[in-house]
């Protein structure tokens, strides 16, 4: 008999992940893992994203969420596949909860498959997917001191989206602090300002998505 | 031998949660414990409740931070006893962190210990801490959806501080169904609307306080 003792949940999390994203890659999709913390934008940031590609790219979306399926249906209302995970309390998505709804989708269809992650500024980090890139948001509301108290986050992402920055004339945020620190953290982060309220600074992010896409 | 399995890490921590509370119950030191997502103001909210009881009550502060020690310095500038944990990665503050510090403070000359936890809607909702009580805050930024996504925390707490009101005009936050939604999770949780930026609702919000610790 052979046992074999599973003594690391993060190195376990990284076998499946790794899996995964051989899938997508054989499948030719590029995957995204979005996160913040609660309330940044991540849906609206989405929405924006699949007006503003207009059908030009194939996407799919994987929502994540502790309870509910709000956001689920604002992505259907696109006319965009999406499947909702519940995490039933659980503070983050893992490689395996990807890997039992990846087959939900035409995989081989999509251009870009999008995954928003639970609003959660610390675990999700921590977690795998099987993505491409790693993208987080921050609110300009959040505050400026947030990236030296979460570091972790900035340090896996690819990018960063300062979301709200319609927000700037009526908060005590710096948004150079902001920045500064990030990249002190990062130095090779993309940062986007940009408001899904007003649409404010979106073509840049844009531009930047398709090229990576294409 | 008798081994002794922990089984259950959450068993675990509420027993030296209970034993944290003995000592608190016999300090006669009442403890709260807050929590938020980040970036909803909490440690401005213990900044303004320190400057609005001006010394008539007897205040010790733990802040509980992934990484950094911005926190404690703001509240040490106003003279209070403070004490920073770094959970150096761990999402939310548990039992024995709490065991650790507690002996830092002279328990016995303190009203009122308030317990930072880590910026975070929700792990540390699941590990009691020995309070007296949890009070949650929740940004207006955030949008009006969290309840019904982070249900946990909501039932958990015993008040919500609805934080950041002043930016009302400049969201699309629904501060009715944000009050709703929280009420239908939990219909005893008291609610305070607050900006800690201008002092609005501060003093409903005191005056509760004080009827607490009294």
């Amino acid at each position: 008999m052979k046992v074999k003792v599973v003594t690391n949940i993060l190195e376990a999390n990284d076998r499946i992940a790794a899996g995964n994203k051989k899938i997508f890659d054989e499948a030719k999709v590029f995957v995204v893992n979005i996160m913040s913390g609660p309330g940044a934008g991540k849906t609206s940031l989405i929405e924006r994203t699949i007006k503003e590609l207009d059908g030009k790219i194939k996407i799919g979306v994987i929502e994540g969420d502790i309870a509910g399926t709000d956001d689920a249906e604002r992505i259907e209302k696109l006319g965009i596949p999406v499947v909702q995970i519940n995490t039933g309390g659980g503070c983050h998505l893992d490689a395996n909860m990807i890997r039992e709804v990846m087959d939900d989708f035409p995989l081989k269809d999509l251009d870009l498959l999008i995954i928003e992650n639970v609003g959660n500024l610390v675990c999700p980090a921590e977690f795998n997917l099987g993505e491409d890139m790693k993208i987080m948001l921050l609110s300009l509301a959040e505050g400026h001191d947030k990236p030296l108290k979460y570091p972790l986050m900035f340090q896996e992402s690819s990018a960063l989206v300062l979301n709200k920055i319609d927000l700037l004339p009526y908060t005590n945020a710096d948004i150079g602090k902001m920045k500064k620190d990030s990249l002190s953290l990062n130095p090779k982060l993309k940062v986007f300002e940009v408001s899904c309220k007003t649409g404010e600074g979106i073509s840049e992010w844009i531009d930047w998505l398709k090229s990576l896409v294409k």
